[in-house]
């Protein structure tokens, strides 16, 4: 198949392209009687929204969805679940430069190189637009995950250029800390250390005032998740969310637990000892097992350890530059491009909800399969 | 499904434990006609291979392929191929200790947690032993690019702790550069840096003499391959590098091109402009596109450029270790486990044809999901 | 996943219920180029479509589709392609008898077991109204069978009740012959032979007036289908007819070729001898070999023979009956039923776009499928 | 992918050709802990064995199957589960005559039209012998399906020519009255009617005697099953079956419950009412909901009613004879064929077992799709 679907059991397959009449997701494999409503998936589709705040695109699009199906009196009913979302009417434009030149760090080249021809009218398919859809049943994973399990994802920007945030306990951090800064006001960049964040904030509109760019990193932190989940071989948990956020766009690397750190660690130093968590030894409840580090990132052999998953992701700078650069015509002949339109100076702040729901999906689609095969959470004794 | 298979079109499923009879690979999807023998498999098998030199593990396993199926006359016949390896005959050995305690670093804990009991001889099915019949696979995936495309996948190692070599042109190194050093002694580390070769293989050696292990990096390029493999959402051709190499026992990282290191670049300093090869004149061929850098590592936008693909992962050090380490038992009382057995002191050695094997599945992969939807490499005028 | 996906290359998943917004269908892995407008998609949308003629509900549903994605410029893309039809406005009802009880041939109880509860405003999910996008789906791989292969598929009815229609040469009628009477008039039981289509017609009108329904079959037939297509084990292309036709509402039967009648056959007299096809011995192009019969209806081994392709469904009577049946109630408590709301008296000649549809689906995924690993047609010699 | 997989969560993939060295079938997604041994494999693969009575093929194969992996201490594991039946040495033998000339009803021309080439030692992997995996695959979902619901699935012989055997309570019939006749010795031809029984066994003989083979038919009941069930659409649970069925050698046709016979019911006659099934009112449980009449064999929307599950598959007679047969050569010239080696008269008592192993692999299958979607049993109130 095209590649137009992920997951296996809780499984998105979407459609549409930046330029297009709208968006749509089918969600298959929504168990029956969550509670869903439009309301439910605004609010990370804000998140994510352009012209949310001064440091991102100033495009308006306003991303109202609708549900075409699959949800019945406020509860999803086990039937395909399908998300529209209409893009605003695009003016018309004169695209005849982008049609005949190949934008640098864009699949314009390789588009035409796979199907003989492309929608030169942006990035068509390969738009960021795509991750509208992504966001929305990401929004339905969150919600399954949250009654399975009491899951919970939260995702922060940790790097802008070389401004680097200091996040000493990943698992603790809130959506609310991620969203406001202590001030009340909205945290633009989604970074929770709001030192960093100041200066992070103050690099991007500097970039932005020199037509660049910047580069970053996010960090994605899953709690909550029991030990069990993932497949031993190929479906490792730590392979589909790898999968799962280099499948968004502008992701050049990801890592979990002491990820790159690794390569100068000896076994002795790296690995975490398990121990038996403190717990109240008068209520007769088995011991709880956990590690006391986490260098693991949560995913041992692939499969979860009970321990709080976290994962990173490096964004490279947004390619589309209102500079000149130089490039070829699609007849090999050397010209220069200046790209048009608004462009986010750094991708991070609209990309952390981006992959919170694709690590939601991951989980959901995981806790599925673990209750298909596995059926009930055995008892470890 | 559980997660036994990999692959769309060239897809590959697996079976095996590492103190069961043996292992097996059905690979779906071959097409017709490709030369393929029991020899062909034995030359990346050695290369994976146990007890191949003094830095790696001691233990020894022939790893003797059989062709069960797919293969008449010496060709693939285009219906399903089986390969099975034996494993060696298993000495009888005392699991008790492990039986009962969680190895650090190790899937054990998991393992019980998600399916209520475990196979405790050993890994089970997260023995990196599994990767011998990936390695098989990947030698029909390697024959299958190399006549599709003149495609070819060559992976080193480029890092154990902090001794990092210098691979200026990636695109340009050999299997015999790997494989062999100037004297035509083996290259037992499989670093082409010949110098930092020298040091990884003294360090490797006194972590042993410590009873430890060493984490390290290897870099995995492919050359020869066409502009527009991929797919543009969730299949991108880097979500499924990424998910093929965290598919791999122990990486904690994976990245492509400048990787992490876009973090901290502009767009501006990021993108590589296109450029026309420089070409005869005189051949009348139409003129080839291509990048004057490759920061991109041969992927924009999830398709491939046309420019080496480069690929590099994280591998943390071996878990099990011949010195006591704090754990729990299962009944969560703590205690200390020594693991027994012969082990490697670093991974990356025998990595490196695990890896090119999953880069080169990838490829072949999707190469037939192309000629599948798109049929016929568009000429670009 | 949860079974509302169709198809391995080309690759259908729907969406949508009886009483919601409307209808939609993601088609991945439709091939780049292929000329496509809103107009293609009418032309079968109305032969499925409610209210066409007398002997068909009289509900009225214009089933007007929009193109979402995956066209521009009046080509495929080559990516996703979605199809929308919005339904008409549901008039406000009153359900509260078919919420309480299970309606006699309907899912109503097997939903209420396998979710736990139901959208009862009608068939929801399961409702026939779910084919139209199918049948939209079937007019883009019916435009891809005839420009790859020149294939073709036709369908009709041949029995009505106890009415059988006698069509000696399946593979030479054309939809011309079903759509039209000799005299131009439409010929609305979509029978070519029109005596038998006459009292079929009769027939059903007669039914309808005793507030009954009928049963009846169709026979669907691809001609133009190359030799060579199909798997030999799970994914024979037989078998994938029969999930096809066996996943359209109210088929209890499948057959092909000589189907049930080769129970009381012998080899001697079932086995189709190959011949060679006269050709013009001038002409110097190699012999082409068919067979002299074809009780084997185009298939040999799950593969394709090169000869027509002839199926045929059972098509059970509607369920839904305007007269009073005995059932329970969900509390299981005795009681009856009456169905509102305007069915079909017999649902053939609605039946057959449907069935074309999922042919014509299945044999665009199998060339696909087939372009993609066994690359080009393989002259036999 | 090429086909040679079947099943979603409860997913088999096999390899092996009938000249080669064997078969092997990875069944992915057992769920762990159920007891299985070889000796479990061993009963059914009896059935299905050449040689076992005197109107089969007299061919001698043992079919000694060997679990490579997923079964520790006698339970399944949970992860990936092989099993391995080596092929008895072949003779060396003349296949020249098969090698150029196209065998009436096999799928030789199709292999050469679809791979270029062929095996042309027998079948390959279209040889019936493929089966004895989905056999012993099938032992391994008669035992899940028996653990998790109490299901249990039974098919016999209810055709062979023109004796039909008059079966008035599917859901009554035994394995034992399959195997056994009331004498106690085996039932050779696996008809439960004995009268009818005995005529078929004469007619096969007899066929035999004339060099020729005869079709037949079979009937598969499914009982235990609860409502609940397979999926709304594509995933009809009555389309899964179809497809296995049809996934067999030599079927041509496949219906369920009154099948082809409803084409000439009314709707009024054909409906099976909902009642209450009689119970112990005394008991305290809640009703059971039933129907009257079983036309529905079963399944209502493509969802199982928790009534018996009544399936019939059409086989046709063998196409392999001792006589002469015209046919052509590669190169297209007329000559005729006499297929060597000793094969089956009458196809049905072998096919038994066969179709067995496919309905329990599907409602294995659909059960853990069930149990990952909509987790617990509901309560239907």
């Amino acid at each position: 198949m095209a590649g137009n679907s992920f997951g296996q059991v809780f499984r998105i397959t979407t459609a549409g392209e930046s330029h297009g009449p709208g968006y749509v997701v089918i969600i298959d494999g929504v168990p029956p009687g969550i509670p869903l409503s439009v309301d439910d998936l605004r609010i990370d589709l804000d998140r994510r929204r352009p012209g949310q705040s001064k440091i991102v695109t100033q495009r308006q699009e306003p991303d109202e969805p609708a549900i075409l199906s699959g949800v019945f009196e406020g509860r999803t009913t086990g039937t395909s679940l399908a998300i529209l979302i209409h893009n605003k009417d695009q003016r018309s434009r004169d695209y005849s430069e982008i049609k005949e030149k190949y934008r640098p760090g864009h699949a314009d080249y390789g588009y035409d190189a796979k199907y003989g021809f492309r929608d030169y009218r942006g990035g068509g398919r390969s738009s960021a637009r795509e991750t509208t859809v992504r966001v929305a049943a990401g929004v339905v994973a969150k919600r399954l995950i949250a009654e399975a399990f009491g899951g919970r994802v939260v995702g922060y920007v940790i790097q802008v250029g070389d401004i680097r945030a200091n996040i000493p306990s990943p698992e603790q951090i809130t959506v609310d800390q991620v969203e406001k800064l202590p001030n009340g006001q909205p945290n633009v960049v989604r970074c929770p250390d709001y030192e960093a964040a100041e200066r992070m904030v103050d690099l991007i509109e500097q970039v932005r005032s020199e037509c660049d760019s910047i580069g970053g990193a996010a960090e994605i932190v899953a709690t909550g998740v029991p030990a069990g989940l993932g497949e031993p071989v190929f479906d490792k948990i730590k392979a589909d969310f790898g999968k799962a956020l280099f499948s968004l766009p502008a992701v050049l690397g990801v890592e979990y637990g002491i990820g790159f750190g690794c390569t100068s660690m000896r076994g002795s130093q790296n690995n975490d000892p398990f121990i038996v968590q403190s717990s109240d030894q008068s209520s007769g409840e088995s011991p709880s097992i956990a590690t006391g580090t986490n260098r693991h990132g949560g995913m041992l052999g692939g499969i979860t350890s009970g321990m709080p998953i976290v994962l990173r992701a490096a964004v490279k700078p947004t390619s589309s530059l209102p500079i000149e650069q130089k490039t070829v015509t699609k007849q090999g002949e050397p010209t220069t491009i200046r790209t048009k339109g608004r462009h986010d100076p750094c991708l991070l702040p609209r990309f952390v909800p981006m992959a919170e729901a694709m690590v939601a999906i991951v989980l959901a689609d995981h806790w599925l399969r673990w209750r298909g095969q596995c059926g009930q959470l055995h008892a470890i004794t």
